[in-house]
């Protein structure tokens, strides 16, 4: 029994295997449109998360399969007190894979350690969010054609952004990626993703505005920057624009560098970036589609 | 790329296309029974409204499709402040066409300019509700055969009532189509609807007691008159009864004359009058269901 | 047009053929997997209860239909002042069967009158959820190859526990079955249930500590003992671990008893008991899917 609990569960060749099946998914969709026929998904979201959700839905029914689930905690039996333990054994006789958004960290591996069928986490607080990291792995490798050799800038709120700190781990396990850090110094990655980095040999300079460094990239990574986060409101309208995206910036940027943002963005890209195209973010969302399928036949065994 | 966003936006011949076809669903449900399969319906319902919505789920399912979705704002990205002109991109990804509730008037105009799939109204705030008005007029010309040379009642509240208004501007289009409009003086139709009514020469009459006017209606739509909609109590007790519709009033109106509603009906239709034949509004709930299906069909360029 | 409202509905002959096309599917599920082909299901729930609900989703799911409906009120029509009888009769134009849960008694029933479509009532308020029922009793005839001759201990809140009313009926209707009836003496069953035990000659006995009686049961139907049903805190005190069934109560029953429960489980089986084979209410919810997709095929008469 095979679950995906941390975006770092697949070795780099089984996450290989993923993201050609989930290209040849995205070349030929038809060929796929049955390959679930007869199954089930259950999304149990603890909290409401459409994006995600919807995400997981409409991979299995493009698979041919179908899909039940609840989108929030209090539609659900977890507010007459059921533990986790006890709702995946229920699950595991209505549904043949699920995936669990659940506000508690670990929530998922709980679940995992009871369940008799794949237990996908579909994010656990602010701890993992692996087929988020998986999308991004496959937007890259589509957008460059490898996950080898580029320079990669994260800007935004690196210290509570979990999907970053998932994509660095993720990608040093590929060979000359280089990492520039954007952020606020409040908002920096934390210290230990900075050991790990360190300890792997792995090139990174941390700097403070974006506009600098943006002529380096080859792909652009933002999050955004809360108001609520800093310390001190000069200190926020002081730097806010430093990581708002514009046709400005854009113009300092390569020609084939392209714009990544896990959604939903707020105001840090400005719209007029949309039509630009090295705005990769939407694309994103349809590659986290085709990952997510390549997922939920790769765990129920069905990619051979 | 074709949308549904105001009831207008069909011509009378696109129009009757569209009729001819939801009466081929409704004889031959059989035919189109895999007409969609491996299409997928999104519902984004800002606001609940479950008759609506599962309306539009029966005619996807209907015709072999499959349905994502949310029911209403809390359970969906809208809390994190995502535009509506974003999540209809994501949407995009997701689904081969979308049906809309929202709040806001306009919210799927601005949606439809940016969306890669066609958007269907589900109604938006006060402002329209197209297929509604689709249902509406499938169930006359089913129940008459033709939407040309009658006389339609509305009775009730004709001023804050979208689905009234947007019958009388369609209904315009027709031949010989006399309105009497029955409501508490307070509760009248809009200027602007007697202002279009007298630029078409089409025949109108404003009464306020539905009792005296019931023996030359060939339809009479129902709609509910609202205590809080009054400026004054005794006026409320005067009238309320005016709009109540029970066997007494049935026995005045002609023996082929149709009762429709938009329900929910709360008290405006006794339940004593269900069992007349001329009851037609659970009727027109199924015709709802066959304008729905071919609609989505028509949307998806698959009509032909 | 047959509806399931209340367990006794059918006759016992009625529920032998039910039970067993419900062995058949479990043991050919595939044989069944296009039976509802085009069928779709819808579930209003007027509360929430995803066990139940999703139980009903699976078990449509599993026979190729498919599934609309509402999780909760708030995001029903209800909340629009909509009765129950016109909710049912919209309801029967989208779908081919319905379940609903409600929490006033009576409400299925009152929607069955007027339903053009069969009804199952999933759970109305304290009074009935004959689903539950048919699960049990699934799950103790294929665990013990019959109905007939066996001993049933009833542990916990026998007063309000309303499976356990519907369980006791049931199962009278069988020879040979004793009942032992375990509770504090606040909650045992109501003075009705033993009436209908006199009456009809069935041997029972009610006691107030389980570990007594442990030795006896072939079966033994756990519930939960709920703080707040005490009349005096000292009582609760005293009595809580009666009715907490752990490894040291298991080791004084039969090798071939068998422990059910109608989940959620809170505390009142140990965890320690989950991997003892005889702890089949893991295995009950798994008998619920089956049990209900004999229910579906047989209301729909798809049964021959």
């Amino acid at each position: 029994m095979k679950h995906l609990l941390n975006p770092l569960d697949f070795s780099v060749e089984e996450l290989n295997e993923l993201l050609d099946l989930a290209r040849d998914i995205s070349n030929n969709p038809q060929k796929y449109s049955h390959a679930c026929d007869g199954k089930k998904l259950a999304t149990l979201f603890y909290e409401p998360s459409t994006r995600t959700r919807l995400s997981f839905e409409a991979a299995m029914l493009n698979l041919g399969g179908s899909v039940l689930g609840f989108s929030s905690a209090n539609s659900s039996s977890a507010s007459k007190g059921e533990s986790v333990s006890d709702t995946i054994r229920v699950i595991s006789c209505y549904a043949d894979i699920c995936a669990m958004r659940h506000p508690k960290e670990g929530a998922p591996m709980v679940a995992a350690q009871k369940s008799r069928i794949p237990v996908i986490n579909a994010g656990d607080g602010g701890h993992q969010h692996p087929t988020q990291t998986l999308t991004d792995l496959m937007t890259i490798r589509e957008l460059r054609g490898s996950l080898d050799n580029f320079t990669i800038g994260l800007c935004g709120d690196l210290k509570f952004g979990r999907t970053v700190h998932s994509l660095i781990n993720s990608l040093i396990r590929y060979k000359n990626v280089k990492f520039i850090l954007i952020s606020p110094k409040e908002l920096r990655v934390p210290d230990y993703i900075i050991d790990t980095l360190k300890e792997n040999n792995v090139e990174y300079e941390e700097v403070e505005k974006l506009e600098n460094v943006m002529p380096q990239l080859d792909i652009l990574y933002m999050t955004r920057v809360q108001r609520e986060r800093f310390f001190n409101e000069d200190e926020y309208l002081r730097m806010k624009d430093f990581y708002i995206l514009n046709k400005e910036k854009m113009a300092l940027a390569k020609e084939d560098m392209y714009v990544l943002h896990p959604l939903p963005r707020v105001n840090e890209i400005s719209v007029e970036v949309d039509d630009d195209p090295r705005a990769a973010y939407f694309k994103q969302v349809q590659y986290g589609v085709y990952v997510r399928m390549a997922l939920i036949l790769t765990l129920l065994g069905l990619n051979k």
